[in-house]
C-alpha cells in the first residue's frame, strides 16, 4: 500500500505526496473549518454559517478533501431529516495545534500587518 | 492608524482584517515560499525553479502580497543586469515556526494521509 510513497519525500516537488496534503491543508477554508471543529462536530449548515465568506460549493469541495484525507469524518444520522455532522478524526486532531497557531499568528500581529499594509499603500 | 482595526477580532468574520492576513498567510504557495526564504534571501528566477508547478503570476501575486503584509522585504540591487533578492522582515521570520509545523505534519503523517486517500477511493 505504501509502495506509492517516494523514499525522499519534498514538499517543494509538485509531484511529491507531501505537496497534495500541503494544497489541502495550507489553505484558508481548511484552517478555518478546522479551528471550528476542533471544539465539537458540527453540521454543514452551521459551518457555513459560522464561517464569513465561504460559498456552499466551497465548503462541500474543501470538506470532502478534508474527508478523503482522512481529516474529517462525516458521519449521517437516519433521522427525519437526515442530520449530517463532520467531526475530526483523531488525525485531525492532531493538526490543531499548528492550525491553531497560524490563527493566533493573525491576532497578534494584526497591528504590525496593518501598519506595513498602510505603508506599502502609501508608497505607490 | 489603528482606528480601523475593530476591538473584537475574529477571524471568522470575513471584513476582519485578521482573516485579510490568513488568506495571505494560510496558502501553500506563501507556505513553501516562508519555508525557503527563512535560510536566506533569494532572487525571483531561483524561487521559481526551486517551488515546483508555481506559476510566474503566482509568484509574482504571492510576493506582493507578502510584501504589502510586511513579511517579505525586496531589495533591488543597482547592478547591471539589477539584481532583486527577497529576504523575510523581521515579522516574516516570526511566521516560520508555524509554518514549518504544517510543512513537517505534511511528512510525519504522510502514510496515515495516503492510507485513508486509498480508503476513500476505493470506497467510491
Amino acid at each position: 500500500m505504501l509502495e506509492t510513497i517516494p523514499f525522499s519525500l519534498n514538499v517543494y516537488d509538485a509531484n511529491c505526496p507531501t505537496r497534495h496534503i500541503l494544497n489541502v491543508i495550507a489553505d484558508k477554508w481548511a484552517t478555518l473549518i478546522i479551528g471550528l471543529l476542533e471544539a465539537q462536530p458540527i453540521r454543514f449548515a452551521a459551518l457555513q454559517k459560522r464561517i464569513g465568506g465561504i460559498s456552499q460549493k466551497m465548503l462541500t469541495q474543501t470538506l470532502r478533501s478534508l474527508e478523503r484525507d482522512g481529516l474529517v469524518q462525516r458521519t449521517v444520522y437516519a433521522e427525519v431529516p437526515p442530520r449530517v455532522e463532520y467531526a475530526l478524526t483523531p488525525l485531525g486532531q492532531t493538526l490543531c495545534e499548528p492550525i491553531n497557531a497560524i490563527i493566533k499568528w493573525s491576532e497578534v500581529n494584526i497591528e504590525a500587518v496593518t501598519a506595513a499594509q498602510q505603508r506599502y499603500d502609501q508608497r505607490l
